[in-house]
């Protein structure tokens, strides 16, 4: 099933203006509160708990079947989250009074947003990062492969991708500590263990998995929607020069794995469907396994802002969008079915670096300061940046522009602290 | 702690000669019997149920302590399985008759061995594959780069490694199905989606991680050892075809994640210990923290054989020992904390395929058959591979040879389905 709500919707719950949060969006989420967790929607700038309502009676079942995502969709997958999206819609409209009415319930159910810190939405089991941003791929290219077409011959045939490390992605709010890894200096005979000095930000678009498939049985990509629950999302940390000296002949190890960010709010599939869009032209022609039967490219806003300890506010430092990537999402995950591995539920594909094709469009530090030959400029104290330094906090928003209100992923904010 | 049975060691259980289970193996493994899981050891030709043991007052505490692997160790890692190995070994002394003479708890605890179909014995959360086969490395290259030196010049100084899938990892017996992928034939223009013509396998040795670490801490390498658990064989399934198409510029992906087989009893560290040898000498010197306060490698035999559906019998077709692998286990998995990311049990780790330095001792049909061009010949019906055909089986046989005993891995059988 799908549900869509209405543009028009409007709900009794406060939102203020341009909120990300309004009566459309009803994204789930996950709090910590005394060791338990629970699920949680969000609308304006309250958090209502799936467990409380069902206390209360407005939401069938046990209030233990609401504690994570997992045991609230089962077996239906994405089917489950549109089910519950559609009464927790009919309890917030306008002209529904079971709730509105209801002083006690609401005191009960409703919690103050910033009071509550955010965890992983699901447990994830497996990390996959592709590469489909083609201008930050083409970018990388120029940068490193100098002599060469910036793009490799299969970058339009195949999304490419590679596993990551799952055991280190965490949420908004928790802070990186700058890694140690190995380096070589070009002009070393031997390399050096230490911090970084080449850390970075990669911004990427995410997608939980929200079904299972079986060892050997590929998913059709007219399928593959059922799988996919929502977006959030990615800050794919990256040691530029520890990537250098260790990634050839099989790709980034290390210089990733030390952390990935996640924003906490799961959009869900049925939220962003108003913003599909056809995206770039796939030229040549894909093979027919990874054709889609419908638009699969999203029209969501990028922005990407940094603050020094000596800033008194963050300065935006790149504007972009996910409409700049190659590959949808559907192609990815069914290239990755393609091959017949088990799909499972908390899998999480990033989509690349997301760039635009100039200058304060670009997705990370790399190509922003175009590999340290340009340093970005921070007007309010005319510090300046190449890579990231200890106590920079770098922060993410995204959000798809409806008319007259907006879905947004809210914030990816993460501080560096020191090795 | 460590637990060391001696070499002069017997018991009253029935061991054949040569036997790759004598009482100074003792490894542990899963059954699944009715759905439900159960850890067991093995002796000789039978396994022995450690719940049944527990029911019997034979081990401590409750029986469902002894339903899987990580029950068992808890927060002890591998001195859990070190504590229990000794209370194994104890009952199964020669000079105990506790249970020795118990005929009725003997009939309960004890199974043949072929009646029990292994289970993988942890749940896997990540698989890691590294490169420290230098003659693979560098046969690798010699076909691939032939214009360059054989190795890259990160190889002597980093443990060099991927990420891989963790939800396709089968243990012995389960077959594989030849995989679908992309591929480019040298003289097209546009690829081609279809099952793998260059299926191969991969011999190498994996080890489990038994103890969490936490995120931003890096191991020492003198601690590193209670991290691990235990050695399992491994095969890496590869399609070649789709790996020489994929793998530019971050590696290998869908060319290994549709299946990697593991041989089901983990052979602790304990069992190794009295075969741990210095092994290769890394020549430069490795940085300081990669430096082993011990011999950290192992004089371990291993074997692949094939059968074809036309053979009666399968034929040896390599012999070689991980004393050719050029990084340790201790050292690979102090390379992977040393950014900081979280260990975790369940953590797969595998070499990277173990060859000798002649023909005949390759960990690969790609090297066997030196990327094709030299075919190998199969005696009893004439028959010659390239890489594996449909029906074909494929099995490793693994074991370190004491004076008077071998401690093995028993075996890693797999047969190829067609697509």
């Amino acid at each position: 099933m799908k549900f869509l709500i209405p543009a028009k919707a409007t709900t009794w719950a406060p939102v203020p203006a341009n909120s990300d949060f309004p009566i459309q969006n009803l994204p789930f989420g996950v709090v910590v509160h005394e060791d338990e967790q629970r699920v949680v929607t969000r609308i304006g700038d309250q958090i209502l708990e799936l467990a409380a309502l069902a206390e209360e009676g407005f939401l069938p079942g046990d209030p233990v079947d609401y504690l994570d995502i997992e045991t609230i969709i089962g077996e239906e997958g994405g089917d489950g989250l549109s089910r519950l999206r559609k009464m927790l819609y009919d309890l917030l409209r306008t002209d529904n009074p079971n709730l509105r009415d209801n002083s006690a319930a609401k005191a009960k159910c409703f919690h103050p947003a910033q009071d509550a810190p955010l965890n992983l939405p699901l447990m994830i089991d497996a990390y996959v990062d592709f590469y489909s941003g083609i201008n930050h791929a083409s970018n990388v290219g120029k940068m490193f492969r100098p002599d060469m077409a910036p793009l490799l011959p299969n970058y339009r045939h195949l999304p490419v991708g590679y596993n990551g490390r799952a055991s280190s992605v965490i949420p908004s709010g928790v802070p990186v500590k700058r890694p140690c890894g190995q380096t070589k200096a070009a002009d070393a005979d031997m390399p050096t263990f230490g911090p970084t000095k080449e850390l970075d930000f990669e911004l990427e678009m995410g997608f939980f998995v929200g079904a299972q498939s079986e060892m050997g049985e590929a998913i059709p990509i007219d399928e593959i929607e059922d799988y996919i629950l929502g977006f959030v999302m990615v800050n794919d940390w990256s040691a530029r020069d520890v990537q250098r000296w260790e990634y050839q002949p099989l790709g980034p190890f290390l210089a990733k794995s030390f952390a990935t960010s996640i924003s906490p709010w799961l959009i869900t599939l049925d939220a962003l469907e108003p913003f599909r869009i056809a995206g770039l032209t796939q030229d040549p022609p894909v093979l027919p396994h990874l054709r889609s039967p419908k638009p699969g490219h999203y029209d969501i806003q990028l922005e990407v802002s940094i603050q020094t300890p000596r800033m008194t506010k963050p300065q935006v430092i790149s504007r972009t969008n996910t409409k700049e990537l190659y590959w949808t999402a559907y192609q990815q995950l069914t290239h990755q079915s393609s091959n017949g591995t088990p799909l499972e539920v908390g899998d999480l594909y990033a989509s690349g670096t997301i760039s635009g094709s100039e200058k304060g469009t670009f997705g990370s530090l790399l190509e922003l300061s175009w590999r340290g030959t340009e340093p970005i400029k921070l007007t309010e104290t005319g510090e300046t940046r190449t890579f990231l330094q200890d106590g920079d906090v770098v922060t993410f928003r995204g959000w798809a522009q409806g008319e007259g209100f907006r879905v947004g992923f809210g914030e990816l904010t993460t501080e560096i602290l020191p090795a």
